[in-house]
């Protein structure tokens, strides 16, 4: 792909949609600190992904949290959103913050605990209706903490009821995404710990339910670009949760832990021509800004993609395979760095130009004086967070 | 040690100590799932703990954690403590709460916001004075999240500064135990990540601080007997925080996730005669039993380790030398599985039985209605949890 | 299973298979230590494995690597074992050797080479039909050390036309072991990195394609009685090859890292009732003793793998089942530790007399004068270890 | 260091070690797979570094390794590296490939063997007098494979003893550089596992002991950069062994895995100022080349440190700074992935060109026909490998 017209049309193409709850408050098990200007409602937190939209031009959706973005009316909620130029995305499932869920949710042993949580799944499949959402994207906190305390074959057959009839419900439009994690909140087993326990769910539901990779939810060591490679091999990539990670599930800013790997992972999309949105994988960010300031570090996270990305689309592949099949490591390895060590900055800046944007979104944002205003005009009121 | 006698005298004489907020509400970052019963107040975490020592007979002491456990009257406070047959322990800090500390506390970058941090250590070795506590137990949450954000060597002078100004309040007959931890609620860098770390600034302080390990905070695949080994060797080991973990830093029951690791980090003490009491390790358990009934998970706890001990006295220590000494690999292992192996509970349960105690802790504590009085009387209120 | 008549009963059918070259030199890649007495020919390897089960009764056959055990009559190699009162068990394959397979060998971006590991593949199966077994295990060190090497994707496609050829080859009795690995010898990307790999592939491949789990083969962290369970379920957990690991793939004796962890796993076979022969799992040692006494290594792995199974056996189901329903996390992982902490090495020892064995296999083995003949006997020739 | 003079300076003030058993045959415990024009002899490894050295001036010396490069005269042989341009480095030990060293060497439970192993260490130090090399590198295979194999503290002691003989041998212009590893070949536990047990003796040792840090042996989720930082504090980094890993000790490329940690790294050495030879770090390559052409695969590695470097001495220090000092954690962390995304590459092509060379290393090697000439000339003989 040295044609540089088409890199800048993938580029310009690309969509990364923005979660809610990251513009909320969040932190870790021993403190959360909260933030001035932090959205009090689902309609703030929607302004403000609308406003990373306004700045990088390639965040034009929203992911809901149900419960946390609870409303009466979801019609107005999207035609609001509409308002601010964006859509509504994938909707989440929450099962793991009633007292009912403290020994899991679709698995828990108890049948009318797992009847009330697949009652959600299926309300969540209502909203999708509302707000003309595309993906349910499922994850679950579900899983044991000490040997013994659950059956773990028992957990997968009401894991796999409870999807059969969430799949059951949902209309010829509409898809699922199947998270797994590795651990936490569950510490010695949980009940989709991982690709292969999502991917094989998946192949029994059917077409319409595919993977969700979050980039942070891996065993140490574990070579991601494999996975991603693989699921699309087989059809199954729906959804990127994006975050970073140095030892657990830090939800980090995509990009900040390890950017090479990033740009792995996006080099195996666009090998396979899975970038463009018409291909269908929701590239999401799923991220907990603790410490740094919300917006700007989505901002900064909708970029590392582009970085990552813009530097995928320019390895040379004839080259590459060039290189692969004439068994020349050094060769090829060489081909795949020189894209990675290119600085592409200038490249999206003069995209951005080109696009009506400033060239440098953290920049105009903080010149835009959107942050002052929402600190002076959030000021009462209860501040967004985990809490439903 | 096939001295029996011995055995059930070392076993006597063994002290673990619980610590007050274990008897508290605590949660992931994802949910805190309140339990009935739950202590209100300091002097309910104490009643709880001097319960956990009436069935046990081996948990003579709690660990206070300030400012949770703040009280006006310290001296009150501990003649309660005696009053119920049990003393204080380890008096913990908390720099990691308070809105100041969202970017460290003593490491912080801010003179401030490390003065104040500074000065709360000093408290809590007035706290020390009034309680007779000797041991100052230091954990810090200081770290960054992202590479850049502060300087990490800065950080360890700042560190150092105010571990300097701490230990020389100390009195002649307080010590200081300093904590270190791999990561969490830090990610990308904490100020004391490893035993190194700690021991490194113990050994600039003097002789009275000690490396405190917790079992649970350690990167994959660390080898905790070792590190064991080589602080009793080195004259450096001054405490335990028990727990289990199985991938971070769960804050399981202690034995519950590696039983064998427990037992090979208690071979480790006894081969340095270092289980005494008089030795001055102290020996405390630092649990969070999220899902589980509080006190009979911390009775299990304290019954764990002693079986790891009892395992761990029982190895045949000339035996397995004289395997050691000639290069008798399977032989070796073999007399230290043979004391793995063996089943410890009916020796234990003797023990107990001649010391007054029902031989079943758990199911003497079921009987006893405590926990039904403590659910009834502990209604109203708010309970006890990680916030101070 | 409080009944200790069945829990006998399911000891006495309990089968483990030991491989060829756990009895030859193995090492790491800094130095293979060789040992006095070890075999230098497939014969002497198959008279160590009879003498395994001469001293356990339970190992009753020898997995065969190829070309390791190459011969050139299978039938007098069959007849040979028999003879000795062992069967031949699985036929593994070996395409890392040949200098051929530097770049890979199913995988490899080279057709011709790719041809001839095929037909190395094709070649075992006619083994499996001169041999009589019934099992092809498939392990491949397939992969790439950098990334860009080559094509991730592309190495699929070549993986699965060629287990799709060899799978073709099979005879209506006969089944394909797919085992996976995460890393090594490569190590930037395996091939089969993972069970949601192999698990795939056999889906794709038909019914007699099942998964084999190396209990050394994971990522940190990784639960495998998980997987266990999972697969049972599924129906396609073909084999194990038990080994333990305190970091990577240590390859040191089962039961000897983790001892917990083979409970836990067992504990999951007993539940599914997969433990008896007729289900159809082949339960393999694959280990390396690189510095310990061979034979006495997989005499004492075998009866960890007894012991961890009868402990299994020992777990109080319908009591187990009870807390499970009751949501009683204490009570129910309670269950499962009385049934490890029980020592079992008492029944087993009396099973063995039952069985007119000696009820210490290790020390009737150092008795036996077998490793004194062998040292005395095989001094001159070609120990055999890993090179072909 | 926006002053680009310095920056330019700093790089031409580089030096980085290459090691002459990189440029032999080296593999896994599954094979080795030979390389045509590999060397025979240590000086034919000498004439590969000093190529190495010739295309990229800033790698003028060579590690040793003894006994792989034993030779009768070293004065000879270190007139035959200056006549070719370079020194002789650091002299590696090595204790881990005798039949002797089955069960360790220093930390043998054998005296004899203890005597033995370090007599072979101050044989060493004689090589040094002979060859005038500065540094004594010492790794120890030691460590035991299986729980209670060998007493842990005891082996302490006896490496503690031969450490104080050999440092005792040293002259007062030698120094020692104490290696850490975390497992491999052992596997249970390794007698120097971690930067702390090596800081721990060099401390006790003296001013002339330091720690090398070789970045590929460490447990998951190690901060690399947390401990030079903190050696470089203490005085006590005395040097590097650089490669990369993305799960074991994989000794790939340095940068191959995560170029980004590299730049971490080199960032720590830029902001002590110990970037230039006279501070005494050595910066050294340790790296197995299994599958790739081996000096275009240390050219490279020789390459990647310099861009890394680069990057480091781009970081803007004051902005960065003033950014940490205002807990600005997004505009700190920008300051420092700012350098880091920036293309050095034509910096150092520019460099090159001033200093004579060629613009691009690799590219002139292959032009050079140096490959084609060793492996005409090397057809006969013995390839050197990791055997003696």
């Amino acid at each position: 792909m040295g044609d540089l017209t088409a890199v800048k049309a993938a580029l310009r193409a690309q969509r990364i949609e923005t979660p809610s709850w990251a513009y909320a408050n969040s932190g870790t098990r021993f403190k959360v600190f909260p933030q001035p200007g932090v959205p009090r409602t689902p309609e703030e937190k929607i302004a403000d992904a609308a406003t990373v939209h306004r700045f990088t031009g390639v965040a034009p959706s929203v992911a809901l949290h149900i419960p946390w973005d609870r409303v009466d009316d979801y019609g107005a909620l999207t035609a609001y959103a509409r308002d601010l130029g964006i859509e509504i995305g994938a909707i989440n499932t929450n099962v793991f913050q009633d007292e009912d869920y403290k020994l899991g949710s679709v698995t828990n042993p108890d049948p009318g605990i797992r009847r009330k949580a697949t009652d959600h799944l299926l309300e969540a499949v209502d909203i999708m209706d509302a707000t003309g959402s595309r993906d349910l994207k499922l994850w679950f906190s579900d899983g044991i903490n000490y040997p013994g305390q659950d059956d773990i074959r028992d957990r997968q057959d009401r894991l796999a009821a409870a999807l059969r009839e969430t799949y059951g419900r949902l209309g010829p439009q509409q898809r699922m995404l199947l998270e797994y994690k590795l651990f936490e909140p569950a510490f010695y087993a949980t009940d989709v710990p991982d690709w292969g326990t999502s991917y094989a769910h998946c192949m029994e539901l059917g077409e319409r339910a595919t993977v969700c990779i979050d980039t942070g939810h891996h065993a140490p060591g574990t070579n991601i670009e494999f996975i991603v490679a693989f699921l699309l091999r087989a059809g199954k990539l729906g959804a990127f949760d994006f975050n970073s990670r140095f030892y657990a599930d830090d939800d980090l800013m995509v990009g900040a832990a390890d950017p090479f790997q990033l740009f792995r992972i996006m080099y195996e999309i666009v090998r396979a021509d899975a970038l463009d949105p018409a291909y269908g994988i929701a590239f999401m960010l799923d991220q907990c800004h603790n410490i740094e300031a919300k917006i700007p570090a989505i901002i900064r996270s909708v970029m590392n993609v582009q970085e990552a990305t813009a530097k995928a689309l320019l390895v040379d592949r004839p080259a590459l395979r060039a290189a692969q099949q004439a068994g020349d490591v050094l060769g090829a390895n060489a081909v795949l760095m020189d894209a990675y060590n290119t600085d592409v900055r200038p490249l999206l800046a003069e995209l951005r130009t080109e696009a009506g944007l400033d060239p440098d979104p953290v920049a105009a944002y903080a010149r835009s004086g959107y942050q002052e205003q929402i600190v002076a005009e959030r000021a009462g009121g209860t501040q967004a967070g985990w809490g439903a």
